[in-house]
């Protein structure tokens, strides 16, 4: 550090690559942390930069002792990772990555769906065996979609899904213009070809995919997670695919991360499993990384913030 | 067949399922032939209808001896299979399945590219070995897309690279209004994410896919064939693929169907291979069996067929 090294102190929770900080370089001093060094290192730091999103850290590490930062930005949507009772009651202002992930995600998901359509896996697995199987698959253009979660990424998904032709119900917390409200929630499952789930996790969502809710699809429909694991009952979704109560399933995120390599989840027949990567393209972290700068400056001014959480619902709330 | 059995008789040329005749059934005298009968059988037909389109007896048994049918149906939309120069310079209609295709081949080449872009096949070869590996995949909008093929397969597979954010060059025979000629074939190749083969079979397309072409694409690029396999030259694709001069393929089609078992295709590396199935959805045998019977109430009625195939240029020309 300089001389010239300003009073503001940012302590990233580190994770490679790291965070390029554009015009913030130099004008803030940059303390670096992990899981062991963060309860420490937090009453000296003004503002938090929870870059390993994939991290507990901080829900460990907080309230601890000292002074804690006034604002904690997470480079992730969710904020389950981080939320504990006592940074909801406390004044630290928490932001998350809203705008980064919705496009990535909802591509991401018209994938899948329109690999499960077309049968892509099986035909993958006859090809490796070199054989030449002709089926009929199926088209994408007129069935429906359930998509739960009404924040701007279960929006973004709905939207893209419309672009290929499928049409979507979104599912959220409250009822409102163009939502339904959660009572409409097992309607709206039993009629649809695809069931989302991409809602944060809170209390009310913890489990809301178990065994009842996995009776009610249709078998021919298939069901992808990309939201958290925790929104699923991982059990029963493999004993409804063992059952065949539904076609197939895709998850992108589990209750445990990674996935443990003895995990029956891995094999279970009909179910797709990817690594948590479903936002993750090529240009996202210099994306998140100008996004804080951004914040900063609006922060370093006194100006408002956006993207700032409601700690209590665990959410930035929608329009 | 009754004394009512009705003076125009309709041969079929047999796959299975056989076509739903609906309104038809009893007011036509139908008669069945396999490969080895359609040439004794072709004196005695009025119609027919080539209902395995796969299938090269066509070609194999005209001109042949004695009366030809007046008209002659395909249900698919490429005629390569069936067009030979007697037949082209004969006065015999030739029609085809225009207007079933289009949206389930354009969903297929959607699902082809989302996969490729989000590394569908690795992530489940990764789930295969029971291994979490996070990698950073490709965001689809933005990217650009050349579509070689003008007809309404071609556009309609611009149509929905294009709601899914993708913008499309069409290449044709011809230039006209928001299509490219040959001449900007190169160039369109050179810049482009992914390149679309949809065009038909014709004297002019035939290998049109070969070495040098390869060599113009983007490292970065994949290349799809949705067409017709005698588009590629397929021993220069799985050279290019193995050079890494392009970054992946995928391929429904190809110089001789079924793709043996020893074909080196099935293991070529960066290869995607699908048993000629883009356009088949479920449903689309009872669509092709209503479109044939509603082409065939219009030539009953002595009004003009739509979906008329124009001999020499080997497909139905375009608007």
């Amino acid at each position: 550090m300089t001389a010239s090294a300003p009073g503001t102190t940012l302590l990233v929770l580190d994770a490679e690559p790291l965070p390029r900080l554009g015009r913030l370089t130099g004008r803030v001093r940059v303390e670096h942390a992990d899981a062991s060094t963060l309860a420490d290192r937090l009453p000296y730091a003004d503002v938090l930069l929870v870059w390993d999103f994939t991290s507990t850290a901080v829900r460990a590490a907080w309230p601890g002792e000292g002074r804690r930062p006034r604002w904690v930005h997470t480079a992730s949507a969710g904020v389950d990772h981080l939320l504990c009772p006592e940074l909801a009651a406390s004044d630290t202002v928490v932001t998350n990555a809203r705008g980064v992930f919705e496009r990535p995600v909802a591509e991401y998901v018209a994938a899948l769906v329109l690999a499960l359509a077309k049968d892509l896996p099986r035909t993958w697995d006859l090809q490796r065996e070199g054989v030449w199987r002709h089926r009929e698959t199926q088209r994408v253009a007129g069935t429906r979609a359930c998509v739960v979660g009404s924040g701007p990424i279960g929006r973004s998904i709905a939207a893209l899904l419309k672009a290929v032709g499928i049409t979507s119900a979104i599912v959220g917390r409250v009822p409102r213009t163009g939502i339904h409200g959660p009572g409409d929630l097992d309607r709206l499952m039993a009629r649809a070809d695809w069931v989302i789930a991409a809602a944060p996790l809170t209390e009310q969502t913890y489990g809301m995919f178990d065994e009842r809710r996995f009776g009610v699809m249709q078998p021919s429909a298939r069901f992808i997670n990309v939201g958290r694991g925790q929104l699923v009952v991982e059990s029963a979704l493999a004993s409804a695919l063992a059952r065949r109560w539904i076609a197939g399933a895709a998850l992108d995120v589990f209750a445990r991360e990674p996935l443990s390599p003895d995990s029956p989840l891995w094999h279970a027949p009909g179910l797709l499993v990817s690594p948590h990567m479903s936002g993750d393209t090529v240009g996202s972290r210099d994306e998140l990384g100008a996004q804080f700068v951004e914040l900063y400056e609006r922060w370093a001014a006194g100006r408002p913030l956006s993207n700032v959480v409601d700690k209590q619902r665990g959410y930035v709330p929608g329009h």
